[in-house]
């Protein structure tokens, strides 16, 4: 299909602990002056696409994926939610013909499935099953629409230095009660854009620790989060940029590596994204024009 | 809350590159004999337990998160998925009084909200909130007998050895196409229990990988999967566990931390549950009794 990974301009930023003197451009950084190494240029990242599932022409459910072997994800998905027991449960599955994207051409993001007579959803999933009125295809571009038109607030741009950035996943990790102890649980932060922590959640999953944090600035009425960067210790995925998205959060640093989507989502909304943030370097998704200075960024 | 980590009898082994010669036990595999260093002892587990959340009296969704600041997570989920817009369009939030588990207790594992006059569900939110007739509290313990009650076929338990386990990461590592492009992608793998790979799916979603290669099996007409490994490049939730024991699949092998909850579901479900699994060394949270002689488990 040639879909699984899509090519972006990456920004590509090391601070070296011991550059030799004068070889690297100086970035004042308060009263300090930090050598920044700064590399844009194409990189690759895993896609994340919408796959509308339609059982019976109504939609089951949308999850974002990466697009290839659908129709084996589709046959697992209605199997492990235990709606098929067999193959023969399903007398068609095919890409549905209209699905068609803003260019005019089939999205291959959504499947029509057709159960064999006698099988049926169970009620509680049927009554999920409700008809969209939309006739349209969804995409990449629908899905930061539909988004677009929800969020709460706009986002309001600032600037953020890259030692700031830097120190998040630390930081992150010293707000951390319990990874030091189980080595596997999730966290999310929202700090100012000195780097100064407002509040640090953990969870087993990344969008419930992003979820606590949101919410905790709403229970404190600290929305719209003006000036304010959510670190996480995942990857990003088009779900946890829009989350920052809907609470008009304008900057996101995350340890692992971002979607096709997510970089497509945060360059819509004016988010800052930073991926890969790992002592010393970072790579630069989206709005590094508000992290590094322009002249570095040709 | 004290409900964050959770205690578990963890068998721990490594298998030295260069052990002293007549210092530790020696492992039969197939001709050769290997070397292993055998620790069982409690260690400690991030918790996964799932919160429903009820809006009006019906339940509207059910995350499976870590305990610890639900408040705040409930006020997350609603704003980010554009469901409140402030604060104060909800009258009142409390755990379900009446939310008992098994042992009698309260689960705090059930959030009722009520919203303030004048604010409603959309539609499409209401209609996908249908009331259940369960007046029992959601706990792990009603998720795992959910599951075990739904399972398509039953495990049929098998043996599998130390070495081919501990090869299983390089394996879907060596499988994975876009990994190395992109270092962003999970994947998923069905392996034999000699360790040949069946198949590997790869997505930015671990479930949805686990559903592509679930997915292959039932349209090639291979489930139950006995004598079957899956073996993921990520974290173990509850989720992936589930979807393991519906397609009857008897050992599952992580690069990462499981949760206290896919723990607890590999133990009833019969299933060998192996995380942490890195270059010569592994942690076994299920059925260590199936990979390891019993004489090394005291």
């Amino acid at each position: 299909m040639g879909r699984i990974t899509k090519r972006y301009r990456v920004t590509k930023v090391r601070v070296p602990s011991a550059p030799a003197e004068g070889t690297l451009p100086l970035l004042r950084d308060g009263d300090d002056e930090v050598a920044v190494d700064v590399d844009t240029r194409a990189d690759v990242v895993s896609v994340e696409e919408p796959l509308e599932i339609r059982v019976g022409g109504s939609p089951l459910t949308t999850t974002m994926r990466t697009p290839g072997n659908d129709i084996e994800l589709v046959h697992g998905f209605l199997y492990s939610e235990g709606l098929i027991t067999k193959k023969t449960d399903i007398s068609t599955i095919r890409y549905c013909a209209g699905a068609t994207g803003p260019d005019g051409r089939n999205t291959y993001n959504v499947v029509e499935v057709d159960f064999a007579p006698g099988v049926a959803l169970p009620d509680a999933a049927a009554r999920r099953a409700f008809t969209t009125t939309s006739a349209c295809g969804v995409c990449g571009t629908t899905s930061i629409a539909q988004l677009m038109g929800k969020a709460h607030c706009a986002i309001t741009p600032f600037t953020i230095s890259v030692p700031t950035i830097l120190s998040l996943p630390d930081a992150l990790r010293a707000g951390q009660e319990s990874f030091a102890r189980t080595g596997g649980i999730h966290a999310a932060g929202l700090f100012t854009r000195s780097g100064e922590p407002l509040v640090i959640a953990e969870d087993v999953g990344r969008h419930n620790a992003a979820d606590k944090v949101i919410g905790w600035a709403l229970v404190n009425e600290c929305l719209p989060l003006d000036d304010v960067v959510l670190a996480l210790s995942s990857r990003a995925s088009f779900e946890l940029v829009q989350k920052a998205v809907m609470a008009g959060i304008g900057a996101m640093a995350t340890v692992s590596a971002p979607s096709s989507l997510a970089i497509d989502t945060a360059r819509e909304a004016g988010l800052i994204l930073a991926g890969f943030v790992r002592p010393g370097r970072m790579n630069l998704y989206a709005g590094a024009e508000r992290v590094l200075p322009g002249d570095l960024l040709r």
